[in-house]
């Protein structure tokens, strides 16, 4: 019994557990420990998704830092309460609700209990799934130009897609490789304003109305072209030492179901102006939401409001 | 006909004109120009009420600055696009929305036209009024303590309410007076935690569950004392040379009600989470919002997603 009582003694109770540390966790957890909420931030990549992007100009009050620098400030201001807030490099595994109404959030075998769950996991890239995909995979694939796209100095390499994302890629990689091309299955890429007359500027080329159907390579060499839809310059065959992928993003939003949260046809989740979820205490923001217009912005807003939801959630 | 021709030469139409120049209104400008939207930005109060903040600590990513910087800061991000926005110090007197869809914005005989509208202008300081309120009004009585506190040098003040702005403005009057009350009508003010313990630890007198019935003074002196609803040290009347009023905000909402925007009883616009009114092309975003906590982050965010909307609204 004196064994279960120092075990118990040890066990760790938070106000608000938060599930991400990208931006939007690190906000929520300033705010919730503002508030002086007990916080836990759990989170597999500290800094998330942003901090592979070099060019963040839209973050209201900076004109430009890149995401890593975004992603630091918040982590620096959410550890100005660190009386109140914990930060975790860890993977979530499993949430549950218990007939107690509190949460447990597993670790594999480290589990940790809160009163109400943050969930702010984001999203990860859409895969382009080949013939050929898993085989050239971070060999001569990539999924983050601002990551591998220094290894590609004076070479030919490829963006596929046509989103801000895509473009702002395709514009990181000339300055490593002597030639981009943008593979977009539509007419014109959709990338914000500045960002598209950058791309108009520069000399990337634009493979329009055209998908890539298989990623072609040898075991030496890795990746060494892609077989395209549709001719190019008179053939299908588009020679390439690099590939990069950004044709988009799936929410993380698994484990949320798992509790029993309720999902849109996007596998995003439902929130209200609250942040809340039909879950209650179980709040989500960010990516992972289903708000129509995304940026690293309004989710941080996403997670100041859940984090009063939890506040007042713990307080009613 | 061909003096018509050049005046509607001349003649400016917006996309945007957004109304309220502080840091919803900036912000909100900042993405509109990003998007190529030409956008006017009309507002009286340059900054608008946050500069009369000296510290802000929960803008995400900046861990400490004044309510004029954050604001600055926000004007200069917005100017980064000035290609596309125009600032105007000017009061709005008139908005209605013409037969063609497109909106008219008056300041006084100076009319603008948008396609669309995005109003931020904010909210102002809720007034005590009772009996000598207007007598000593800046004699004495003030709203804004950042502004006015300096005058209180070595002075006896007291600030009447019991929110986070209350025990604010309480805790810049410590710098300059030195003797300073709260007076608050309920047992314990309401402040965030970090405020709340700097509040304790002071050397603040709180006298609360009273209410101040009436502002007593005279032409030379201006504020001589208060009286209360209830003895305090033995007597009703406490004597003081500034009176500083902290006792919540009115949105200024009256000109969208005149286009027939939609307002809950608060006299709050009522906005979705896309920031859109009732009356289609007409949005809003921050203190003027229904949001049910009013953040510089949230309403920022709600700018944002405002800016957004017109885009669409105009691209549709």
């Amino acid at each position: 019994t004196l064994i279960l009582f120092f075990w118990l003694g040890d066990f760790k109770m938070y106000d608000v557990i938060i599930i991400g540390a990208g931006v939007v966790g690190y906000a929520t957890a300033m705010y919730a420990g503002r508030m002086g909420m007990k916080s836990l931030v759990i989170g597999a990549e500290p800094g998330g998704t942003i901090t592979k992007t070099n060019m963040v100009e839209n973050y209201p009050g900076f004109k430009k830092l890149t995401g890593q620098e975004l992603a630091d400030n918040l982590r620096e201001h959410a550890l100005d309460y660190k009386e109140f807030v914990e930060l975790k490099d860890s993977m979530v595994t499993k949430i549950q609700k218990k007939d107690d109404g509190n949460f447990s959030v597993s670790m594999g075998d480290n589990v940790v209990e809160g009163k109400t769950v943050i969930y702010a996991t984001g999203s990860k890239w859409r895969e382009l799934q080949v013939p050929g995909h898993d085989d050239y995979l971070n060999k001569g694939v990539h999924y983050c130009a601002l990551c591998d796209g220094f290894f590609y100095r004076g070479k030919t390499v490829a963006v596929v897609g046509g989103s801000d994302s895509a473009i702002k890629d395709a514009l990181v990689l000339t300055e490593h490789a002597k030639k981009v091309y943008v593979i977009y299955r539509k007419e014109r890429p959709r990338a914000e304003p500045p960002n598209m007359n950058r791309f108009d500027k520069s000399e990337i080329e634009l493979i329009n109305n055209t998908n890539v159907l298989e990623m072609k390579g040898d075991d030496v060499k890795g990746l060494v072209s892609v077989e395209l839809d549709k001719e190019f310059n008179g053939s299908k065959e588009l020679p390439l030492d690099g590939l990069f992928i950004a044709i988009g993003h799936i929410p993380l939003s698994e484990l949320a179901k798992d509790v029993g949260v309720e999902l849109n046809k996007k596998n995003e989740i439902m929130i209200n102006r609250k942040s809340e979820t039909n879950v209650p205490g179980f709040f989500a923001a960010g990516d992972v939401a289903d708000t129509h217009f995304k940026q690293a912005i309004t989710g941080v807003a996403e997670g100041v409001l859940a984090a009063y939801g939890a506040y007042e959630y713990i307080n009613k």
